[in-house]
Protein backbone atom coordinates (compact mmCIF):
# COMPACT_ATOMS: atom_id res chain seq x y z
CA UNK A 1 0.00 0.00 0.00
CA UNK A 2 3.02 2.55 0.75
CA UNK A 3 4.34 1.23 -2.61
CA UNK A 4 1.30 1.80 -4.41
CA UNK A 5 1.31 5.39 -2.73
CA UNK A 6 4.74 6.15 -3.45
CA UNK A 7 4.54 5.43 -7.08
CA UNK A 8 1.32 7.38 -7.40
CA UNK A 9 3.03 10.75 -6.02
CA UNK A 10 5.36 10.64 -8.96
CA UNK A 11 5.34 14.98 -8.77
CA UNK A 12 7.90 15.82 -6.34
CA UNK A 13 6.24 18.54 -4.55
CA UNK A 14 3.44 15.28 -4.06
CA UNK A 15 6.42 13.73 -2.12
CA UNK A 16 5.77 16.13 0.74
CA UNK A 17 2.85 13.64 1.91
CA UNK A 18 4.90 11.51 3.50
CA UNK A 19 6.68 12.80 5.95
CA UNK A 20 9.74 10.07 5.99
CA UNK A 21 10.84 11.05 2.48
CA UNK A 22 10.49 15.02 3.76
CA UNK A 23 13.97 16.64 3.50
CA UNK A 24 14.89 18.59 6.95
CA UNK A 25 13.21 22.14 6.39
CA UNK A 26 15.40 24.50 7.56
CA UNK A 27 14.15 27.57 10.16
CA UNK A 28 14.87 31.14 8.53
CA UNK A 29 14.50 34.77 9.84
CA UNK A 30 10.81 35.23 9.44
CA UNK A 31 9.50 31.79 9.65
CA UNK A 32 6.74 31.59 12.05
CA UNK A 33 5.71 28.24 14.25
CA UNK A 34 2.86 27.67 16.03
CA UNK A 35 0.97 25.81 18.30
CA UNK A 36 -2.93 25.73 19.74
CA UNK A 37 -4.18 24.54 23.16
CA UNK A 38 -7.28 25.01 25.14
CA UNK A 39 -6.52 24.34 29.10
CA UNK A 40 -8.84 22.63 31.13
CA UNK A 41 -9.77 23.04 35.28
CA UNK A 42 -7.64 20.22 35.29
CA UNK A 43 -4.47 21.82 33.78
CA UNK A 44 -4.68 24.63 36.54
CA UNK A 45 -5.20 22.20 39.02
CA UNK A 46 -2.05 20.69 38.15
CA UNK A 47 -0.18 23.53 37.57
CA UNK A 48 -0.93 24.41 40.64
CA UNK A 49 0.07 21.66 42.39
CA UNK A 50 3.80 22.00 40.76
CA UNK A 51 4.26 25.74 40.89
CA UNK A 52 2.84 25.94 44.47
CA UNK A 53 0.58 28.96 42.90
CA UNK A 54 -2.83 29.34 44.85
CA UNK A 55 -3.54 32.39 43.79
CA UNK A 56 -7.30 32.45 44.29
CA UNK A 57 -8.18 34.11 41.28
CA UNK A 58 -7.17 30.91 39.58
CA UNK A 59 -9.73 28.75 41.72
CA UNK A 60 -12.64 30.98 42.67
CA UNK A 61 -15.17 32.84 40.39
CA UNK A 62 -15.87 35.42 43.33
CA UNK A 63 -12.60 36.54 43.40
CA UNK A 64 -11.79 36.98 39.61
CA UNK A 65 -14.90 38.82 39.43
CA UNK A 66 -14.02 41.43 42.07
CA UNK A 67 -11.08 41.70 40.47
CA UNK A 68 -12.48 42.78 37.15
CA UNK A 69 -12.58 39.08 35.16
CA UNK A 70 -15.22 37.36 33.68
CA UNK A 71 -14.17 34.24 35.57
CA UNK A 72 -11.07 32.52 37.03
CA UNK A 73 -8.27 32.83 35.63
CA UNK A 74 -5.27 30.54 33.84
CA UNK A 75 -2.09 30.88 35.52
CA UNK A 76 -0.58 33.17 32.74
CA UNK A 77 2.74 31.26 33.46
CA UNK A 78 1.19 27.98 32.19
CA UNK A 79 0.14 30.15 29.06
CA UNK A 80 3.81 31.44 28.54
CA UNK A 81 5.17 27.67 28.83
CA UNK A 82 3.64 27.33 25.42
CA UNK A 83 6.70 29.29 23.63
CA UNK A 84 9.36 26.96 24.78
CA UNK A 85 7.24 24.00 24.74
CA UNK A 86 6.70 25.20 20.57
CA UNK A 87 10.81 26.04 20.16
CA UNK A 88 12.07 23.00 21.73
CA UNK A 89 9.47 20.66 20.03
CA UNK A 90 10.70 21.70 16.66
CA UNK A 91 14.65 22.10 17.92
CA UNK A 92 15.05 19.12 20.89
CA UNK A 93 17.94 20.38 23.04
CA UNK A 94 17.01 23.79 22.81
CA UNK A 95 18.59 26.04 25.33
CA UNK A 96 16.78 28.82 27.33
CA UNK A 97 18.57 32.19 27.53
CA UNK A 98 15.54 35.07 28.14
CA UNK A 99 12.10 36.06 27.76
CA UNK A 100 9.89 38.72 27.92
CA UNK A 101 6.15 38.79 29.05
CA UNK A 102 3.94 41.35 28.56
CA UNK A 103 0.09 39.89 29.80
CA UNK A 104 -2.68 41.96 28.26
CA UNK A 105 -5.28 39.74 28.74
CA UNK A 106 -6.90 37.43 30.96
CA UNK A 107 -7.27 33.67 29.31
CA UNK A 108 -10.15 31.64 30.63
CA UNK A 109 -10.67 28.00 30.94
CA UNK A 110 -12.14 26.76 27.58
CA UNK A 111 -10.64 29.84 25.41
CA UNK A 112 -8.94 28.38 22.44
CA UNK A 113 -4.91 29.92 23.02
CA UNK A 114 -2.84 30.15 19.39
CA UNK A 115 0.67 30.50 20.72
CA UNK A 116 3.20 31.72 17.51
CA UNK A 117 6.73 32.42 17.76
CA UNK A 118 8.81 34.44 15.18
CA UNK A 119 12.30 34.22 14.60
CA UNK A 120 13.74 37.66 13.86
CA UNK A 121 17.27 36.99 14.37
CA UNK A 122 19.49 34.50 13.41
CA UNK A 123 23.19 34.20 15.04
CA UNK A 124 25.64 31.41 14.10
CA UNK A 125 27.76 31.01 17.59
CA UNK A 126 30.40 27.77 17.52
CA UNK A 127 28.36 25.12 17.07
CA UNK A 128 24.90 26.13 17.71
CA UNK A 129 22.64 29.04 16.65
CA UNK A 130 21.17 31.84 18.74
CA UNK A 131 18.03 32.84 17.43
CA UNK A 132 16.04 35.70 18.55
CA UNK A 133 11.83 35.31 18.72
CA UNK A 134 9.07 37.38 18.59
CA UNK A 135 6.27 35.72 21.02
CA UNK A 136 2.63 36.35 20.75
CA UNK A 137 -0.41 34.47 22.25
CA UNK A 138 -4.01 35.58 20.76
CA UNK A 139 -7.20 33.97 21.48
CA UNK A 140 -10.24 32.50 20.20
CA UNK A 141 -9.47 33.01 16.67
CA UNK A 142 -9.84 36.95 16.93
CA UNK A 143 -7.51 39.36 17.17
CA UNK A 144 -7.15 39.28 21.01
CA UNK A 145 -3.69 39.66 21.97
CA UNK A 146 -3.05 37.87 25.76
CA UNK A 147 0.43 37.97 25.96
CA UNK A 148 3.76 39.37 23.80
CA UNK A 149 6.96 39.75 24.08
CA UNK A 150 10.70 38.76 23.28
CA UNK A 151 12.64 35.16 23.69
CA UNK A 152 16.53 34.73 22.64
CA UNK A 153 17.46 30.75 22.87
CA UNK A 154 20.09 28.79 22.09
CA UNK A 155 19.40 26.02 19.19
CA UNK A 156 21.39 22.88 18.61
CA UNK A 157 20.50 22.98 14.78
CA UNK A 158 18.84 25.02 12.51
CA UNK A 159 17.08 21.85 11.20
CA UNK A 160 13.41 21.70 12.24
CA UNK A 161 11.64 18.83 13.65
CA UNK A 162 8.35 18.15 12.18
CA UNK A 163 5.59 18.23 14.91
CA UNK A 164 2.07 17.19 14.41
CA UNK A 165 -0.30 20.26 15.42
CA UNK A 166 2.43 22.64 14.81
CA UNK A 167 3.17 24.75 11.27
CA UNK A 168 5.86 26.96 9.93
CA UNK A 169 4.79 29.39 7.39
CA UNK B 1 -1.07 28.28 78.60
CA UNK B 2 -1.31 30.90 75.74
CA UNK B 3 -2.57 33.37 78.66
CA UNK B 4 0.25 32.87 80.40
CA UNK B 5 2.24 33.69 77.74
CA UNK B 6 0.27 36.37 76.59
CA UNK B 7 0.92 37.79 80.57
CA UNK B 8 4.46 36.99 80.40
CA UNK B 9 4.85 39.24 76.55
CA UNK B 10 4.18 42.47 78.38
CA UNK B 11 6.70 44.13 76.56
CA UNK B 12 5.03 45.35 73.05
CA UNK B 13 7.57 44.04 70.58
CA UNK B 14 7.59 40.72 72.42
CA UNK B 15 3.71 40.50 71.35
CA UNK B 16 4.94 39.96 67.62
CA UNK B 17 5.78 36.52 68.58
CA UNK B 18 1.70 35.75 68.66
CA UNK B 19 0.92 36.02 64.64
CA UNK B 20 -2.88 36.45 66.01
CA UNK B 21 -1.55 39.99 67.54
CA UNK B 22 0.49 40.65 64.97
CA UNK B 23 -0.71 44.19 63.06
CA UNK B 24 -1.38 44.02 59.03
CA UNK B 25 2.65 44.29 57.28
CA UNK B 26 2.28 47.55 55.10
CA UNK B 27 4.57 46.90 51.54
CA UNK B 28 7.12 49.54 51.33
CA UNK B 29 9.61 50.53 48.54
CA UNK B 30 12.36 48.27 49.61
CA UNK B 31 10.85 44.68 50.94
CA UNK B 32 12.14 41.65 49.83
CA UNK B 33 10.19 38.31 49.81
CA UNK B 34 11.89 35.45 49.40
CA UNK B 35 10.77 31.48 49.32
CA UNK B 36 13.48 28.87 49.29
CA UNK B 37 12.45 25.74 47.38
CA UNK B 38 14.34 22.20 45.80
CA UNK B 39 12.71 20.90 43.10
CA UNK B 40 12.64 17.01 42.73
CA UNK B 41 12.38 14.32 39.65
CA UNK B 42 8.80 14.63 40.23
CA UNK B 43 8.22 17.89 39.86
CA UNK B 44 10.35 17.73 36.28
CA UNK B 45 7.41 14.93 35.71
CA UNK B 46 4.59 17.16 36.32
CA UNK B 47 5.62 19.89 35.14
CA UNK B 48 6.43 18.46 31.46
CA UNK B 49 3.09 17.20 32.06
CA UNK B 50 0.90 19.62 32.43
CA UNK B 51 3.53 22.67 30.14
CA UNK B 52 3.64 19.66 27.46
CA UNK B 53 7.51 20.82 27.55
CA UNK B 54 9.28 17.59 26.78
CA UNK B 55 12.40 18.97 26.24
CA UNK B 56 14.97 15.85 26.30
CA UNK B 57 17.28 18.36 28.65
CA UNK B 58 15.04 17.88 31.65
CA UNK B 59 14.80 13.84 31.26
CA UNK B 60 18.26 12.96 29.55
CA UNK B 61 20.98 13.65 31.34
CA UNK B 62 23.38 12.34 27.63
CA UNK B 63 21.45 15.18 25.81
CA UNK B 64 22.10 17.76 28.64
CA UNK B 65 25.48 16.64 29.22
CA UNK B 66 26.14 17.01 25.38
CA UNK B 67 25.08 20.54 25.87
CA UNK B 68 27.33 21.71 27.96
CA UNK B 69 25.23 21.06 31.80
CA UNK B 70 26.05 18.64 34.65
CA UNK B 71 23.17 16.95 34.43
CA UNK B 72 19.22 17.23 33.30
CA UNK B 73 17.77 20.38 34.35
CA UNK B 74 14.42 21.58 36.03
CA UNK B 75 12.53 23.77 33.38
CA UNK B 76 13.66 27.38 33.68
CA UNK B 77 9.78 28.53 33.42
CA UNK B 78 8.90 26.07 36.39
CA UNK B 79 12.09 28.05 38.43
CA UNK B 80 10.27 31.65 37.19
CA UNK B 81 6.73 30.22 38.75
CA UNK B 82 8.07 31.05 41.90
CA UNK B 83 7.63 34.60 41.44
CA UNK B 84 4.06 34.97 40.87
CA UNK B 85 3.60 31.92 43.60
CA UNK B 86 5.49 34.24 46.23
CA UNK B 87 3.90 37.87 45.69
CA UNK B 88 0.19 36.17 45.30
CA UNK B 89 1.13 34.37 48.89
CA UNK B 90 1.34 37.65 50.19
CA UNK B 91 -0.98 39.47 48.18
CA UNK B 92 -3.76 37.14 47.09
CA UNK B 93 -5.70 38.20 44.21
CA UNK B 94 -2.50 39.71 42.67
CA UNK B 95 -2.34 39.92 39.03
CA UNK B 96 0.40 40.10 36.99
CA UNK B 97 1.31 42.57 34.35
CA UNK B 98 4.57 41.66 33.09
CA UNK B 99 7.45 39.55 33.52
CA UNK B 100 11.15 40.02 31.91
CA UNK B 101 13.56 36.18 32.79
CA UNK B 102 17.36 35.70 32.16
CA UNK B 103 18.17 32.62 32.74
CA UNK B 104 21.75 32.89 33.86
CA UNK B 105 22.87 29.61 35.39
CA UNK B 106 20.96 25.70 34.99
CA UNK B 107 19.01 24.14 37.87
CA UNK B 108 19.29 20.72 38.81
CA UNK B 109 17.12 18.47 40.57
CA UNK B 110 18.25 19.07 44.55
CA UNK B 111 19.84 22.38 44.22
CA UNK B 112 18.66 25.05 46.81
CA UNK B 113 16.45 27.53 45.62
CA UNK B 114 15.91 31.26 47.24
CA UNK B 115 13.22 33.04 44.94
CA UNK B 116 13.49 36.92 45.85
CA UNK B 117 11.53 39.56 44.69
CA UNK B 118 11.75 43.49 45.59
CA UNK B 119 9.77 46.26 45.64
CA UNK B 120 11.33 48.90 43.89
CA UNK B 121 8.50 51.02 42.99
CA UNK B 122 4.56 51.38 44.40
CA UNK B 123 2.22 53.43 42.57
CA UNK B 124 -1.12 53.74 43.91
CA UNK B 125 -3.73 52.83 41.91
CA UNK B 126 -7.91 53.91 42.43
CA UNK B 127 -8.78 50.90 44.65
CA UNK B 128 -5.36 49.12 43.80
CA UNK B 129 -1.61 49.05 43.80
CA UNK B 130 0.83 48.80 40.53
CA UNK B 131 3.89 47.39 42.15
CA UNK B 132 7.30 46.67 40.38
CA UNK B 133 9.51 44.27 41.47
CA UNK B 134 13.31 43.12 41.22
CA UNK B 135 13.20 39.64 40.77
CA UNK B 136 15.97 36.98 41.13
CA UNK B 137 17.21 33.60 42.06
CA UNK B 138 20.45 32.36 44.02
CA UNK B 139 21.03 28.80 44.15
CA UNK B 140 22.73 26.62 47.42
CA UNK B 141 23.43 29.88 49.39
CA UNK B 142 26.10 31.02 47.26
CA UNK B 143 26.07 34.09 44.91
CA UNK B 144 25.19 31.67 41.81
CA UNK B 145 22.51 33.98 39.48
CA UNK B 146 20.24 31.68 38.51
CA UNK B 147 17.31 33.87 37.40
CA UNK B 148 16.96 37.94 37.31
CA UNK B 149 14.74 40.17 35.65
CA UNK B 150 11.98 42.22 36.64
CA UNK B 151 8.05 42.09 37.27
CA UNK B 152 4.59 44.37 37.44
CA UNK B 153 1.91 43.59 39.51
CA UNK B 154 -1.61 44.63 40.63
CA UNK B 155 -1.74 44.17 43.76
CA UNK B 156 -5.34 44.54 45.50
CA UNK B 157 -3.99 45.97 48.62
CA UNK B 158 -0.55 46.60 50.49
CA UNK B 159 -1.45 44.64 53.39
CA UNK B 160 0.80 41.62 53.64
CA UNK B 161 -0.75 38.26 54.60
CA UNK B 162 1.80 36.15 56.71
CA UNK B 163 3.61 33.43 55.04
CA UNK B 164 5.71 30.40 56.66
CA UNK B 165 8.83 30.43 55.22
CA UNK B 166 9.06 33.51 53.58
CA UNK B 167 10.14 36.69 55.38
CA UNK B 168 10.20 40.72 54.48
CA UNK B 169 12.96 42.01 55.42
Amino acid sequence: MLVKNLISCKPPHLLRCFSTLEPPRVLRTGDVLRHRRVYSSEDIVEYSQVSHDSNPLHFDAESAKKAGFEDRLVHGMLVAALYPRIISSHFPGTVYVSQSLHFRSPVYVGDIILGEVQAINIRENKKSYIVKFSTKCVKNDSKILVLDGEAMAILPTLAMEQVESSAAV
